[in-house]
């Protein structure tokens, strides 16, 4: 089964504010089964709002709407669903003595304007509200199913739980949804497109996706079976073989980021790190140290920005730097073996580069980085050039010297 | 005018993620007197997509599109909106030719997929992609203007602002916007929204925004009028009260963040900084480090995650940490004056605190921070308790050690 969700309200318009509701919404529709395929935002306009509710009533089995229930003049989503189905509005007077009873609790008198929250679609259930004024409405007819909740997220939330979700349980086929997500260091989306696509591509079922941000490539497999069992089964079909393709390249199943693996193998091995930064300014550090309980295992660092703090505090030999500049293999090996025995730490990772977007040269452009890691058996550096802007180059680097001290650790860098 | 946003993109379909390129284009078709009547967001099925952009085709004037312009199968913005329009798709090998190009300036070899990038809808303009691969796409036919727009929220905004708001600014009635943003450190949104309301609740032009995040509150007045020295005068009339009811607690009225007008006050006096950081990690030399050019004035730093490392890098002595703990006004004063003695910076600040969620006693609570500078006239200390998880508390304090090392240049904290 498919669902569309439609947010209503002009606030949701401007530059500030986002629906959430939907994020919550997708979460309990996806536990039964149900697929999201489309949601949007409209305005406090009754006939834009009763085209979009026409277009997800076409298309998809379920419609939410969330929002445009209170009592004032542009909550118009009542009259926006009866007019996309061709359905009258009928006055409850139950309801309106309902609202009325609880602004007399409050010690207030309900105001008129407030009459139009007793007004119910022609053939729908009324939703009880426990947390606000405007009841929610439920529309069911051969299979498709509508409803009409308020627009506050603790409103919505325990309406949706109390009364959409049994009569949704009702409806969805019994159905059951897996997903593996599988995080891959050291390649481009593209090359990485071009390795797995012959296997996810013979596959509607998992649903694959591939997104990439921040150096790093999630593949996301999506299973729908009817039991848990069959859904396990398809998953490991296709992941396998993407897994094998991918090889040691692949860092995380279970949604952990770099940081977090990494630290964990250091933990296992009673080992620890520590960086020298150039370039990336405390990055590193920061990745390292954004995991609670790193301390573990992240000893500490040098940020050495200046030459003469790489050769003050990390012992860089000065004749290093003059005849190879900052920016040089030799200077990489030097900041890593200077930080690892300043600081007593099994592995020291260095960067230095060139983020620009000022500094480049023809023989060392903007994107240069140096990275290297030190430990008992000696140094290793990589060389690589990223593009983009300052911010994308020190990412990107950050992410690959986490990488090259995982490989380094697993014995996958030489 | 009127204008819709479609984000096209399956993995904005799960509970994870929200759209957040439409706040941006929002704000800034807001700028042009553009409204955005409606947003959505389609996953990757090429009929669904169409269906939504004949939908935004035939509703407004304008629609944009983010997404689905990458290389592989589940891109299909292209072919969506090429079917909606009704429009054939032409191969281009310019395109294709620059894509090779920027694939081996990095040494590697383009993937045949990444050939479909170069299709472009019959009659529309290439757009470029200075951050990334993707091109964009204009298309303009008598008022009605649609714009294809890559996903990654740093490419797409370069290209806005290159590539669509001067075409854009042709299109829309001409108008005047002019906007203050006053950037303010030092205090809570609720206290702010408290102080200036009495001034910005007369106006309903300019319209008042105020906006917090990470530490920071943003006002942003936009006022609308038919000439630009209309909607100076009044912005001047109703920003200037505001600017005196914050007085130096307002650290930017011109975008900058604080780490750039903190640069800037380094530079000007030709003045330098270290920085000593324990829980923070590095992220206090990353921000300060994230300014393209701060070689000027950062020179470099000490990560002293454990406290071995604050007495070996730092020289903090073991009876300081032994008598009041690392987390404590003694060592943040220790730390300072270390960093600074050996750096030789004219400031050193140092951050010591609990970023939690382990390692908070009652004495000492999670959230709990120190932050010292030392500069000629001595140390100064502040002491701090931030609320939030662990990345709320770093992100806090490094935007108090910033605003701290403000006030102290400037004479404002003794």
């Amino acid at each position: 089964m498919n669902a569309e969700i439609i947010a209503v309200g002009s606030e949701m318009l401007t530059p500030e504010r986002v629906d959430t509701n939907s994020l919550y919404l997708t979460g309990e529709l996806n536990n039964l089964g149900v697929e999201v395929v489309a949601k949007c935002v409209v305005g406090d306009q009754c006939d834009r709002l009763a085209d979009a509710i026409r277009q997800a009533h076409k298309r998809s089995e379920i419609a939410i709407l969330s929002g445009g229930l209170g009592p004032t003049e542009d909550d118009v989503t009542r009259e926006a669903v009866a007019q996309a189905l061709g359905r009258k509005l009928v006055f409850h007077p139950e309801i309106a003595e309902a609202l009325e009873r609880r602004f007399a609790r409050a010690g207030r008198k309900m105001a008129e304007v407030n009459k139009r929250q007793a007004f119910v679609i022609e053939g729908a259930e009324v939703l009880n509200n426990d947390r606000g004024t405007a009841p929610g409405q439920w529309l069911e007819e051969s299979g498709y199913a509508m409803m009409l909740l308020p627009g506050p997220p603790h409103e919505l939330k325990s309406m949706f739980e109390r009364e959409c979700l049994p009569r949704l349980k009702r409806l969805a086929p019994p159905q059951a949804i897996r997903t593996v997500v599988l995080r891959v260091a050291g390649m481009s989306e593209s090359d990485l497109d071009q390795l797995i696509s012959p296997v996810y591509g013979k596959y509607e079922n998992p649903v694959t996706t591939i997104l990439a941000a921040n150096g790093e490539i999630q593949v996301h497999l999506r299973a729908r079976c009817a039991t848990e069992a069959e859904a396990g089964a398809l998953l490991a079909e296709v992941a396998a073989p993407i897994e094998q393709l991918l090889g040691d390249r692949v860092y995380s199943r279970n949604g952990d980021p770099l940081e977090v693996v990494v630290g964990n193998l250091l933990r296992d091995r009673r080992a620890t790190v520590s960086v020298a930064e150039s370039c990336t300014g405390g990055m590193l550090g920061e990745r390292f140290t954004s995991v609670s309980g790193s301390s573990d295992y992240f000893v500490g660092g040098f940020i050495t920005y200046s030459n003469a703090m790489k050769v003050e505090l990390l012992d860089v030999p000065p004749e290093i730097l003059e005849q190879h500049g900052a920016v040089s293999r030799e200077t990489a090996e030097a900041m890593a073996t200077g930080a690892r025995r300043r600081t007593g730490s099994t592995y020291a990772l260095s960067i230095t580069g060139v983020a620009g977007p000022d500094g480049g040269s023809e023989a060392k452009p903007v994107g240069t980085v140096y990275i290297a890691i030190a430990d008992d058996a000696g140094v290793y550096t990589e060389h690589r050039r990223f593009l983009g802007d300052r911010q994308r180059i020190r990412t990107f680097t950050v992410q690959m010297a986490l990488d090259l001290l995982r490989r380094r650790i697993i014995g996958r860098c030489a």
